[in-house]
């Protein structure tokens, strides 16, 4: 367990170097340095950030694989297996259900809703489309506690609220709209046009550099 | 200009200003304090966030919304329109096309490509979907500088080549899969399970605590 409260971007670096761990074999054994290399920071970086959370390496050897990604995939909780609901079956919703990175036994989206009368009582991946006014009984039942927001944006707030009612302790917001949650509840919004925001800053940066 | 390089962290936050920013009239003169509470942040912080690029408050006062609103833009370089093109029209791929976010007058989806001989030539939201050869004869002439990629994990390497060989300066990355590209180019990964993943970590701290 850290001690101090770890930034949230050190989170999302473990999260990269999980990734890059995944590809390389549990018996080898790589530095700082080539753990770096691979996810393109500095192994200064890399032994700051694990060190938020104990000490891994064999001195003047390195991590090993194996070891390392199992230590991380406990610290991300990766070891048991999330429910999810996933509200707004519009396009964006149809394809973060059919999305590989989200069909892994770590994450399982177990309940899927709508407020369409057409869509209500399909099927989508397996799932039946449920009615909105469904969420506060259902998540419950499936122990659900990540709520994934696709609906548009002037239906986020009210379905957030829905969510945080359900008791989710976790939400994904696709919405392209700021929503507000209880403290006690972990937001993420990804909106996919900050992304496009910031590489607009970096690129006039660079085009500005040049000329 | 700023003087020192700018942390992404901080770009990241000037977008979420002005997301802010947008919903209040331009005459308004408000404080750090209400700007940080408008976000979920502190005064120190957007102050700090602001200085990067200079001083825009009034002293004693605070900062008029619409000059606020106006000097963000400017340093995100969303005063300008940038040319987009999107390669892997899968579900994903036609989602993007379909949200809101991406249609907006800073951020205009010129050229969409895949390359499945069935979809070439079909048109989606009003783009003719091109074969993926013709990236390098297209994008110059179009003048798109950011490529958006949404094909399957394995090709997703291939093509961030081809869209750096024909000029792309940043890369906003949906596949699953880690890429590499020139120092030049700005890559984004937008990796929907690292989201998850950091949800996760963050719950089981929270139920951790709990217990």
């Amino acid at each position: 367990m850290p001690k101090f409260k770890v930034p949230e971007v050190v989170v999302e670096r473990l999260s990269i170097y999980l990734r890059a761990l995944k590809k390389l074999s549990d018996e080898h054994v790589l530095s700082s340095q080539e753990l770096a290399e691979l996810v393109g920071t500095t192994d200064a970086q890399v032994r700051k950030d694990l060190a938020y959370f104990g000490e891994f390496g064999i001195p003047g050897q390195g991590y090993c694989v194996g070891k390392l990604k199992e230590e991380i995939t406990r610290i991300l909780a990766l070891d048991r297996s999330w429910g999810l609901a996933l509200v707004g079956v519009g396009k964006l919703g149809a394809a973060l259900l059919a999305y590989p990175g989200l069909k892994r036994k770590e994450f399982q989206i177990k309940a899927v809703f709508d407020n369409d009368p057409e869509k209500i009582g399909k099927k989508i991946e397996g799932l039946t489309i449920r009615a909105v006014e469904e969420i506060c009984e259902v998540l419950p039942r499936y122990k659900i506690k990540i709520g994934i927001i696709t609906t548009p944006a002037e239906a986020a707030q009210e379905i957030a609220n829905r969510l945080v009612q359900a008791g989710v302790e976790g939400i994904l917001n696709f919405a392209p709209v700021h929503i507000t949650v209880p403290n006690k509840v972990k937001l993420k919004n990804v909106d996919l046009s900050m992304e496009l925001e910031i590489l607009s800053y970096f690129l006039s940066k660079e085009i500005r550099k040049e000329r």
